[in-house]
């Protein structure tokens, strides 16, 4: 079965065991904007009108679609009724909606779940106006939950690509260490990578993160062409791709060795074994029920503790098609997370754990590996640094 | 200066002229969903967590941003204030618009223009939430017309962009034309268009639509592998490019001669000159302030009065950064295209003009050429077509 007929089939149990009736994603000339639901629903399919997928806790798999786009959703067999239309949506919808008679209609959107909130601001007032006079208005509940389940609960073939994506990254993590020079600029060492991508022919799931010595800018921004390798420098690398539509996302560190030392400073030792001993406390407590918060404060604690700042950002986050995925964040209850720590994490669940300690002699000292939640606690899907990596240049 | 910087001043100047105070885009994590105006505000860069993006009436260029994407924005220098955040953008929000007091505020949503629809509903609600309380809650209003307005009048460096992808397009139609051989299959042709492609570094603006004979699928479905190439066909082709972030949209008509055949059948001819000739009609009169649908309705009325069926589709759609780009569309007053078709053309835009005749033996006749609306009429952007192309194989 194809990996979308799958996660539509996994929907409809979502619907069944959220007792929600119907599951309504409702999108328009996606070329422009596109909801990221679409990923479970269709192939890559650019649709120019007003669509709709429907899924029904009754099993129902509907697409009403205008019919220049309809043969490419008919070729796929995803759907079991699929309605085309000439002029206007609205009369098939309502139709399908009295047939059906749904008591709640999920739709995308959702204030904390950037995944579930698909849906513009203008297409709701549309769908609201086609339901102006009818009982489905006041039953629009969001798909937030559903989302939430079928991004997050990972199916076989799905752990399978992100292992894949998961190998690409090591690689090239690998490659880059074993080719780092002196002088090499950022962009220098980001070049490794892009060929890295080319050699197995895949995308970057987000720009990479090249952070070399104390000067370089920490956050998202693009490698510098200005900063550059030198002797007593860390070299910190965030570089994911994209295999077959899933993502990977690995931090790894390596330390440039000064002129005349001949292993790690204990600063730097010191630093990266608080990170990867915090990651450890929290794979370690990790459980299917657990909220994300718990296990975010549990690293954020050992940090704190060990005598460093606190790290301003979560500290895991799921992967899957997008390299920020799911629902429940292991993060802390703060504004800009919304309720997405608060949020329970679930078996098959998986994530990032990655935190830093800045080093002002030294540069960004921080790591970021992947686990699967498992029924009793996790497994890494990386291959676990276990201590910086070492270069003599 | 940057397109960009060019079009950040070009939407000042809109708000002046619009006497809006304000236009505010408000997004976060880009990399799951993109509102498209983004292409106008800063170069691409993902942002992770929510970013505002304000632009007043004043003059002022504001952002504020989550603090590991800040360093990117500020590296593109087309802002003059930059505020940057680590636990949420609720206070900083409140800050800027207590300073700047708009009466109004334009976010961007729609019912009618996808491209002015990038606010996703939950991030609306997360809107409405921080403005609780202030007087600014009651100021939101749609960014309709000023993304109708920006998408749609093209500066220069726009319509060099466009005529660049226009001119790859062509290349690309005559070299289909040059390769066609009977038993060539839909997909084969494609295969050429994507060869053309990659020779000049271009992606495609959207899959190309690819008719060979009576028995393709008309729609936007993908070319088939199974339908070949035969004596007494039409071959049609729809193919537009992406150069540099722009678009092209251009069909183009062949028709492979039957075996004792020395020229094309009266049918087709009379077929194609009434497309032809309908777009003619329809370019000679277009005028800035005219309404999209009076432009549709000549072509349509000539068809119809050349005895053959309507098209079930708009005469033309502006092209941008989109192959289906800006506000007003040349298209009938049917309920998918909303308000669009009753909007005014406008100088500086650019559109297509495309319309079609089944012919039930030979194929789809069908054309497609893109113009650029002047202070008196248009000039063409394409190299019309005026006869079908023949082949003899």
């Amino acid at each position: 079965m194809s990996l979308i007929k799958e996660k539509v089939k996994q929907a409809i149990a979502i619907l069944q065991e959220l007792n929600i009736d119907m599951w309504l994603t409702y999108v328009r000339k996606t070329s422009e904007i596109r909801d990221p639901s679409l990923f479970f629903l269709t192939e890559n399919t650019w649709l120019t009108w007003q669509t709709c997928f429907i899924l029904t806790k009754e099993g129902k798999k509907i697409v009403i679609v205008g019919r220049y786009d309809a043969p490419d959703i008919k070729k796929q067999q995803i759907y079991d009724e699929i309605v085309s239309y000439d002029l206007g949506i609205k009369d098939e919808l309502l139709n399908i909606l009295e047939r059906n008679k749904p008591e709640t209609i999920a739709v995308n959107y959702s204030e904390d779940n950037v995944a579930a909130d698909g849906l513009t601001y203008g297409l709701y007032l549309k769908l609201r106006k086609i339901l102006e006079g009818t009982p489905y208005k006041d039953r629009l509940i969001s798909s937030e939950k559903i989302l939430t389940a079928l991004r997050g609960r990972k199916i076989p073939e799905e752990v399978d690509r992100i292992k894949k994506a998961v190998e690409i990254s090591e690689v090239g993590h690998e490659l880059l260490k074993n080719n780092i020079q002196l002088g090499m600029t950022e962009t220098d060492l980001a070049n490794i990578l892009k060929a890295n991508n080319e050699k197995f022919g895949v995308e970057y799931a987000y720009p990479p993160l090249i952070n070399v010595g104390p000067e370089t800018t920490i956050g998202h921004g693009s490698p510098s062409s200005i900063i550059t390798v030198k002797h007593g420098y860390l070299v910190n690398v965030d570089y994911g791709v994209i295999y077959d539509g899933y993502a990977s996302d690995i931090q790894r560190l390596t330390y440039v060795l000064g002129e005349k030392e001949t292993s790690v400073p204990l600063e730097v030792k010191k630093a990266f074994d608080t990170c990867k001993n915090a990651i450890t406390e929290a794979a370690d407590k990790i459980r299917p029920g657990m909220k994300g918060y718990e296990i975010d404060n549990i690293a954020r604690e050992y940090v704190v503790s060990s005598g460093y700042p606190e790290f301003m950002h979560a500290l895991g986050h799921q992967v899957g098609i997008n390299v920020h995925d799911g629902g429940c964040l292991i993060g802390p209850k703060w504004e800009k997370y919304g309720r997405s720590p608060e949020l329970k994490i679930e078996k098959n669940n998986i994530f990032t754990l990655e935190l830093h300690v800045y080093l002002e002699k030294y540069g960004y000292c921080s790591i970021e590996e992947m686990i699967k939640v498992t029924e009793n606690g996790c497994v890494f899907l990386t291959n676990r640094q276990t201590e910086p990596w070492v270069v003599k240049l």
